[in-house]
């Protein structure tokens, strides 16, 4: 079948590894002749879902910083693609749901893996990501498909992709995460709320323990640059998901096994070791370049610097269908647990963010920094003043959830493609940043990565940059988080030679 | 000059009162031949500024409950209209500006006054308000003037009307409420943030004073029934502009001379009295009916309740356009100079909200109240996880401060207009609540304020039927309020008749 889908293509959801469209609706026919989509031949995640126009994720509902809800729905989603794909594979067998294996000649094109693929993807999105779910539904009508077709037959594509994308909502519904909302009682509950009685040692007002959290206020227009939300309005941040340590992790039983050096450079009770992590923040504060700024964004948001680099180093390898799912799902198993075992340690250092100890060491004496929005460094601001380049996340320092992740990201897809190779090119228009709109950079800017060793070492460097983490925090991350990937790439293979119990 | 308007009558800006418009430009000529707007005979707030297509608030920068800034603003907007018309009265002398007097012709037909008034709205909203400042230069243009016409010539409208301007921006803009978000320091200061200090002595985790404001813990998307923000965040209030207690007031000096009795009904160690007053709350919220949903949804609400309720009264009288501005800065006035004193005496007293009470008085036992969105009432909903109907505000209870400006603003225009009539209609079809849509009210309502003096009483009986606020509260707010309405009408006459100081 061949329907033009450019519009739908650019109208893709959350769940889509760096898929993040402006548009609220696929905009119809245009007036120049679409890209057709052929389900035999094409992907459907190449083709549909991950070809992404904006990946600003500006206009998504959720914040391009919220890294755990996208992480946790991303990876619901790529396991029910894995899933639904399984019964037309030689080996593989699904991990949420085990769909008997097809006869091979069903799997011989792509027709039947797109087509429960995209069953699966609406099946998840439909009740977890409601914003996204109408663009979905027209995505499947484009295709030809009915997306109301509600079979569970497990001889059909459409049963396998339903058979598959419920299970995969089942198993996550009550995996943690607190979606349903009603953890923490039956009434006036919201989903992804905490209900672990997480409480923090410090408030915005006071900082009791330099060495732990403290909530930062902000305006309530909280994203990188802005953001929706209410003008002449200010909150204090709210650890977000502290439950996302108790989720269920695809690779291990138990996050604390995973140790981690106690975070000695915040111990405040060692006051040259803490003045010395201040000051490598307030350094790279003040002599930040429009390079470091472009670099901050990238990596800061979810949607681009995490979701599309697993995407740029598969179309700079040789990949078929099940290659592309195999390496998507790989990726995402990589994220998911290596977040959960740092939210487990964020959790327990409950560490403090740079603004706070900044000002702890230097109350209102004037340093040199990064002087907000257009002002470059200035030498004279007081400490107290001192604002980092992004908003600091909604919890605790250390270790750094994106370094962490990018790591085991970086090490499950070289497992998985035999290479360091990402071969990523990602231009920056002059004026383009979210945090100085119209002024960073100075001039268009092209980020180039080769290899994924130096995407990483970039990753925790931006982190710094940024102001929102310490360097030993970052360096410390990337180890952490190496193990994750290979982890991920022995748990997904494991599934793909259908090595698992039955 | 006759010019079509009905798009741009629709396009208005939050300093109109009751003017919120959802649409974000004029949407151009319509297919209908529009009605015409006459510089000589007609009235640019009835005719165009005031004539609101939607009063919900849904779609302004500024959310509804957002009251000491829209107050704020508008205020500044109608002192300039006066002090713009003033030069073509017979005796009036302006707030913040002095303009000479005009021969008499000048004044003779609207034409002058409007053009003024029209230019002097844009000067405070181009630097106030930009989000609507495109809307304002619309309306300009459409009616024939130009915008960008500088001009200071005291001896022309344009002129009159930029120095009008001019001068209540320049009054306003260093006078307390931290427009220029520079008060608390040169490096990253915010518009409206507190700068004195402000800090809460609970947490939105712990009571430590069962007495004082806790701030409470929500969604990022604060507003009633939700609103811009980001899904899967959650927050914690901050004292919204403390700093409105120090800023100037019209009609004195200082809010403390204006005594308010301390809220002993909140005073925990009176476990009795305390009971008392967090069981009225527990009552209402049980027995909540449509009505008194819709009702707390309409007082709620600044751009609708709060500022269409003056317009309301001046279209139950006849007015010509000096009588309407002299309202709408009459009751204006009111508003401003009695939220301030209701600021001081929330800072001062710093008081509890009841549902902080209510978890203090009965912790997690189950009480019977509204159970939630479209749950109605319920008998076994722990104390613990009570909810107010409606979103209480980010600032402590004692005064209310809707309460004491609704009966400012009712005894001002009283005394203006001479008598008690409102004669305001305001129908709310079925399911159009924000906070339960699509079920509440389950028919077509229609409320309709014959008086005043039903007005002010229902305003005060809907806080607590909101859940925001105590009974003993919202009746003492009442009575302070009013002092403000007289005090407003006899400082605005003082200003009609040239009665003021050179």
């Amino acid at each position: 079948m061949l329907i033009g889908t450019a519009s739908a293509a650019a109208a893709t959801t959350v769940g889509g590894t760096g898929a993040a469209a402006a548009a609220d609706k696929p905009a119809g026919s245009a007036a120049a002749e679409p890209p057709k989509f052929d389900l035999d031949k094409g992907n459907f995640y190449t083709d549909l879902i991950g070809k992404s126009g904006d990946t600003t994720g500006q206009h998504q509902a959720l914040d391009p910083q919220n890294v755990s809800v996208i992480i946790w729905i991303q990876d619901m989603l790529q396991a029910a693609w894995f899933d639904a794909l399984a019964p037309y594979h030689p080996t593989a067998v699904g991990v949420f749901s085990r769909i008997e294996r097809r006869p091979a000649e069903e799997g011989a094109t792509n027709r039947n893996k797109n087509i429960a693929a995209l069953h699966a993807s609406y099946q998840v999105i439909k009740p977890v990501y409601p914003d996204r779910a109408d663009v979905m539904r027209q995505l499947l009508t484009m295709v030809g498909l009915d997306p109301d077709d509600d079979s569970t037959d497990p001889t059909t594509a459409v049963g396998i992709g339903n058979i598959a994308g419920k299970a995969a909502l089942r198993a996550r519904r009550r995996d943690g995460m607190n979606f349903l909302g009603d953890e923490g009682g039956a009434y006036h509950g919201q989903p992804y709320d905490d209900y672990t009685g997480y409480e923090p040692v410090n408030t915005s007002y006071k900082l009791v323990n330099p060495s732990k959290w403290q909530p930062l206020a902000s305006p309530h227009r909280r994203r990188v640059g802005g953001g929706p939300g209410d003008k002449g309005i200010f909150i204090d941040q709210r650890f977000s998901t502290p439950q996302l340590r108790l989720v269920k992790a695809h690779s291990y039983k138990d996050p604390a096994e995973f140790e981690l050096a106690r975070p000695e450079h915040l111990d405040h009770t060692n006051v040259n070791k803490y003045k010395s992590a201040v000051d490598e923040v307030l350094a790279a504060s003040a002599k930040l370049t429009d390079e470091q700024k472009v670099k901050t964004e990238f990596f800061d948001n979810t949607y681009l610097g995490i979701l599309q680099s697993t995407k740029a180093a598969g179309l700079a390898h040789d990949l078929d269908l099940d290659g592309w799912i195999h390496l998507l799902f790989t990726s995402s198993v990589a994220q998911l647990d290596s977040l959960i075992a740092a939210w487990h340690h964020k959790h327990e250092d409950n560490a403090v963010r740079p603004a706070s100890a900044i000002r702890h060491v230097y109350g209102d004496r004037k340093v040199s920094a990064w002087g907000g929005p257009g002002k470059g460094t200035v030498d004279d601001i007081p400490a107290d003043q001192w604002g980092s380049y992004l908003p600091a996340g909604d919890r605790p320092e250390y270790p750094c959830g994106t370094t962490t992740l990018v790591a085991a990201q970086a090490q499950a897809v070289r497992r998985l493609l035999g290479d360091d190779v990402l071969e990523w090119k990602q231009p920056f228009p002059a004026g383009s940043t979210q945090t100085e709109p119209g002024v960073t950079p100075a001039k268009d800017i092209e980020l180039h990565y080769a290899t994924w060793s130096a995407f990483e070492k970039d990753c925790a460097a931006s982190r710094v940059w940024a102001g929102v983490h310490f360097k030993k925090t970052a360096e410390t991350s990337l180890e952490f988080g190496r193990q994750f990937g290979d982890r991920a790439y022995e748990f997904v293979q494991r599934h793909i030679k259908g090595d698992v119990k039955k």
